[in-house]
């Protein structure tokens, strides 16, 4: 699945995939299918997350301003070069709860700076990429406390299975019909041209406008390498591209949200003009303001999406404790940086355009989950008038 | 000792580790190490050998001729930007012994190619580098062999600390002094200004001239980046650049080489005019013959390295079948690429003036062993009159 229709690696591609050391096993069973695809070359870089702690603990004060340039420029260079990209993440939510954040704020900062050519690459989606989860013992442990960790372990692999929607007998076949379900949904909001959505529920009253020309997108799409890809698995999601200077209101966070190895939850923010104003967090508030800190971008929303409260992940009522799966059970917005994918002509767009057109720039890309079954969302056209988009957290078309 | 007196790390400089995936307990305690020292940033490229089977058995034919050089080139920039090199063997000497010769050839030559750049900062000592060892099952079950796995690992790891000298009760001390006899034994070599040397032994009758200009060397050194650093761990050989040219007669190996994880035994040359003409091996002849196919340079020598029979590793009489400890063992000489800073004035010598010297290059450096203790070496001057430099496998000198 990860490597024929997430992926969808071509004969003769280069492969990059980074990973966590924990996730060998699954590595190397990804990489034996994409030869068996006709890879030309697999390389992986493995990140050993004891070395990130043991840096933290021992590092220089000066240091934690060091990234790996050189390694982030040749990873850029290889997706320049048309190798795909695939990530798998099982990272243990909470890794470094107890280091400093500031330590931790700047080490993130350094790494996002060096990394920005990739990350460009990538929200252009230049190349065919993929993320894709593994489980790992200290996931495990956060998802299912107080159970024994092989058990553990088994309970997430088969969530992650089921979220993944690979546990039926033709998995290539649900996920083809899962696609045009997920196009269906950004095709009708494609037709309807808003120039906002309202988002209201228990603690949220928010404007976010869209940005001009804006394309929802869900599923598979064509890179601008030409290849069909699925960029995540599981997928959920429809999603666009908000205006970075037209979102009011207030929002609260429905879900906890891991971020940089800390957990941030109860999470409430006030945006005026695009820009968030006011934030405030019930737990984890430092990390989350070092984010918000590391540019003015950052302050300022770069994706809008919305999941259909009877996702397979919500329905679930696990809480995953990881991006990947708790933004496709909830209706969700991303600080940072925009998917220019998401706008009409995207391929022929320079920065300034895409800019001139709303969309946002920084060096974070941080989803968090707002949605929930008592959130009710509102389209609004060019003239201000307003129609149901979503009711209780289903679309209010097929509810209709 | 890896740190403080093999890398000699400078506080504020980078730190870029190649190790294999189960040398990642060893990694981290010299990452700990290396930010004590103050190391602005370490960063490890984890390498999982049995990736490399997976693409040996399941990548496609042209994929055998592909390279990483995005990665080659990054790990060559960092070096440019003063980051220190480790690397950590712990290879198990038989992995690819089952693989199809002709694929793993293409595969190590592309790797060669793609390498290039990086591997001529190394031979050209423009920062401190070190090459250190550690213990693996496969490695242990090869040296080791009918030993239960975890007996063989601790009794490799002992044989490791021995040979290391860093069993005694002030390693840093034994270090320093051993140091100062290599020192020795270059500088006596050095006063000499020997046009070539003389090798005499079973099986053995060569004539190995020397480059013009050229230095000895051996233990620490000071690197193009100030930096005084002792590049491997262990070592016992002081090694200078032969004449690419000048090599003449036949030799045999003392012991097996361990070659892209097949075992080469039994090597027999014969030079004529530098260039090794005739070649047969008793075991593995495939796999040095691709070696030798890899270029021009792949026939001539690169490096002739004197060790005394009395060194501990000789002495353990153990056959390491790892080219780091058995090249201490015993008088070797490298099929390929030369170091220049064994030549006088290297730091300013363009890459045709050191040809012009004598200098091999090559995409290959490959360390052979010819010494044993029946052999016998003779120096010889520019008018062709010889003196003993070591008989029967020792410093002339000291026995006399």
């Amino acid at each position: 699945m990860a490597i024929r229709s997430g992926l969808n690696l071509q004969p003769g591609q280069e492969l990059v995939i980074q990973a966590q050391l924990e996730a060998v096993p699954l590595v190397r069973r990804v990489t034996e299918h994409a030869y068996r695809a006709g890879a030309s070359l697999v390389t992986t870089l493995l990140v050993d997350e004891q070395a990130a702690l043991i840096r933290l603990r021992h590092g220089s004060d000066a240091g934690m301003n060091a990234a790996a340039g050189w390694l982030l420029d040749g990873l850029a260079t290889a997706h320049e070069r048309n190798a795909a990209a695939l990530s798998i993440t099982l990272g243990d939510p909470s890794l470094l709860a107890g280091q400093d954040p500031a330590r931790v704020g700047r080490v993130s900062r350094a790494q996002s700076a060096a990394g920005k050519r990739r990350l460009d690459l990538i929200t252009q989606f230049r190349v065919n990429w993929l993320v894709l989860p593994a489980a790992s013992p200290g996931w495990a442990r956060a998802v299912f406390p107080g159970v024994a960790e092989a058990e553990a372990v088994a309970r997430l692999w088969d969530a992650i299975f089921a979220a993944s929607r690979i546990d039926g007998a033709d998995p290539l076949a649900d996920w083809a019909a899962h696609y045009g379900r997920l196009a269906g949904w950004a095709a009708r909001l494609n037709g309807r041209r808003y120039a906002s959505l309202h988002f209201r529920g228990p603690g949220t009253d928010l404007r976010v406008g869209l940005a001009d020309g804006h394309l929802w997108k869900g599923g598979a799409g064509v890179a601008r390498n030409g290849v069909t890809c699925n960029p995540n698995i599981p997928t959920e999601e429809v999603f666009t591209t908000p205006h970075r200077d037209r979102v009011d209101g207030h929002v609260t966070s429905s879900k906890p949200l891991a971020l940089r190895g800390s957990l941030v939850d109860g999470i409430a923010m006030r945006f005026e003009a695009g820009r968030a104003v006011e934030v405030s967090a019930r737990e984890g508030g430092e990390v989350l303001a070092r984010l918000l800190d590391t540019d003015e971008g950052a302050r300022r929303l770069g994706e809008v999406a919305l999941v259909p409260d009877s996702s397979p992940i919500a329905r679930s009522g696990l809480l995953f404790r990881n991006t990947l799966f708790d933004e496709n059970a909830a209706c969700h917005i991303a600080m940072g940086s925009a998917y220019t994918e998401c706008l009409v002509g995207a391929a022929s767009l320079g920065p300034d355009e895409a800019r001139g057109r709303g969309a946002n720039d920084s060096l974070i890309h941080v989803d968090w989950m707002i949605g929930s079954g008592e959130m009710d969302v509102d389209g609004v056209d060019a003239d201000g008038q307003a129609e149901p988009v979503m009711r209780r957290g289903e679309w209010a078309w097929e509810a209709g």
